[in-house]
């Protein structure tokens, strides 16, 4: 299944895409895309119905509505440093031994078309287009990276949009630069594992102003998916619908000499195979 | 007022204290103490109830009911590192030019008498009186530290609970090691700011098997409260009932030579005036 969550902001019904036209309306039987619908077997729950809904109808049509993230803003947002080798080279940073964590401020999510606000004072924003994951149920010390994927609800496409100045050079910590408002456009949907081919085989882009900035593949990951979750549930206890973005390949605006940093009215376009794409107007700070 | 929500874990009830034996029950009028209670102006509400009921009746009488933390899981825990500059140097770091930001997991939340257990694999597990904020409307870009005031529910008992290998060792950023689950017990109560003669004048202590580790002073502070709550609110939007854990005085194991790391059925006690003191017994890892 595709989840999907349309509407105005803060009123988005949860829907199931069918194709590029067509949903099927759960909102009769979900409340949202949330923690209690992911910790309590919620998507084996509407998968019958929707199966049958996609046989029987009835189907709606999109027409043009809004598309918002396709989870309730979740616990935490976790996110995975330099986990593609060749974007920490560009970074000037060291290979990680293990998975960096750190995190951004869950009030960050917003819809994948919805604009991006750059905040005051920034120099530096920045873009990365990253393979998001949501997890599935309560999960803690998993034995193996294996036993990962039983606690993955689905995957997703995210732009980790991050302020360099305010992530490398305001007290040593990052999550001063990742946590803005609009930093963490999600979507458009949510894939159920068993909508991905091989969630190693993904390519990945990022367009700024219709010029290709980033292309990479989620093979070249350092660490995997499973891996991650695996590693990061010796830490911390995740939460049904919490969000975890793996990392960025090479071609953030960091990486080129000189950088290029995001400006007001630019446009920022991304995609990941079978994950769908994003479009985001990036707008001046708040006045 | 004093809010506090007393019984099992899971199903608190909102209340506040009157003194050391009584209550008035708010739950037929609060839902609980949320994001929501906080962000529609729930402390004016309930004030003229809470006075009359007071004068009047009924009271109720806590009996030894569990006393849970005194908010529900926040949008955020956010922490300030090395906020106490004698606290900086028993660390061996230098005394931070602005706020260091990190966070942990809100899931870490736990009253404050609860156990808290040791995670899997730890080495250097360390204790933290802090005073934590609540923040007490949606917050963003205050023009100054004088009108983080408004944005303030009031203060709480924090113990921000570290494993100094995972905040260390494992990739450079902290919250791994500040993200286990009882890792942040907090209460037993939340003082609204009228309760408070002076933040800025606080004595903090915390005990281990009844051997005095940490004494200090919220006065001597690197960044006060209210210039915190304005520091951040540039960087991200802050959501009423998010807590803010601010920093700890000297006196932290990893500042003792040789360093004094937490062991299982060790007990830690802890307080600040005007808000009340915590016991947690220390646990074994899960097997």
């Amino acid at each position: 299944m595709k989840l999907m969550r349309i509407g105005a902001v803060g009123s988005e019904k949860p829907v199931v895409r069918v194709d590029e036209e067509n949903y099927v309306d759960v909102s009769d039987i979900v409340e949202d895309f949330d923690e209690k619908f992911f910790g309590s077997e919620g998507l084996a729950r509407i998968r019958p119905v929707v199966a049958e809904r996609i046989a029987s109808g009835p189907l709606s049509r999109f027409e043009g509505e809004r598309i918002g993230a396709p989870i309730v803003r979740p616990h935490q947002i976790l996110c995975i440093g330099l986990n593609f080798s060749d974007h920490a080279a560009e970074t000037g940073q060291a290979v990680p031994s293990e998975p960096i964590l750190f995190t951004k401020s869950p009030n960050t999510l917003v819809g994948p078309n919805d604009h991006v606000r750059i905040p005051r004072g920034a120099t530096k924003p920045d873009w990365e287009v990253e393979l998001g994951i949501v997890i599935g149920r309560r999960t803690s010390y998993l034995d193996s990276a294996d036993d990962a994927r039983d606690a993955i609800a689905g995957f997703v496409l995210v732009n980790d949009v991050s302020e360099r100045a305010f992530q490398m050079e305001r007290g040593g910590q990052w999550a001063k630069g990742k946590s803005a408002e609009t930093f963490n456009p999600a979507g458009p949907w949510l894939a159920t594992p068993d909508e991905i081919d091989d969630v190693l085989g993904l390519g990945m882009w990022l367009d700024v102003n219709g010029i290709r900035r980033q292309t990479g593949s989620t093979a070249t990951m350092i660490f995997d998916p499973y891996y991650i979750v695996h590693h990061l549930s010796q830490f911390l206890v995740l939460e049904p619908g919490d969000l975890i973005n793996t990392g960025t390949p090479p071609g953030v605006g960091m990486g080129f000499t000189p950088p290029i940093w995001l400006q007001p009215e630019d446009v920022m376009e991304l995609g990941i195979d079978g994950l769908g794409t994003q479009r985001q107007r990036v707008l001046a700070p708040r006045p």
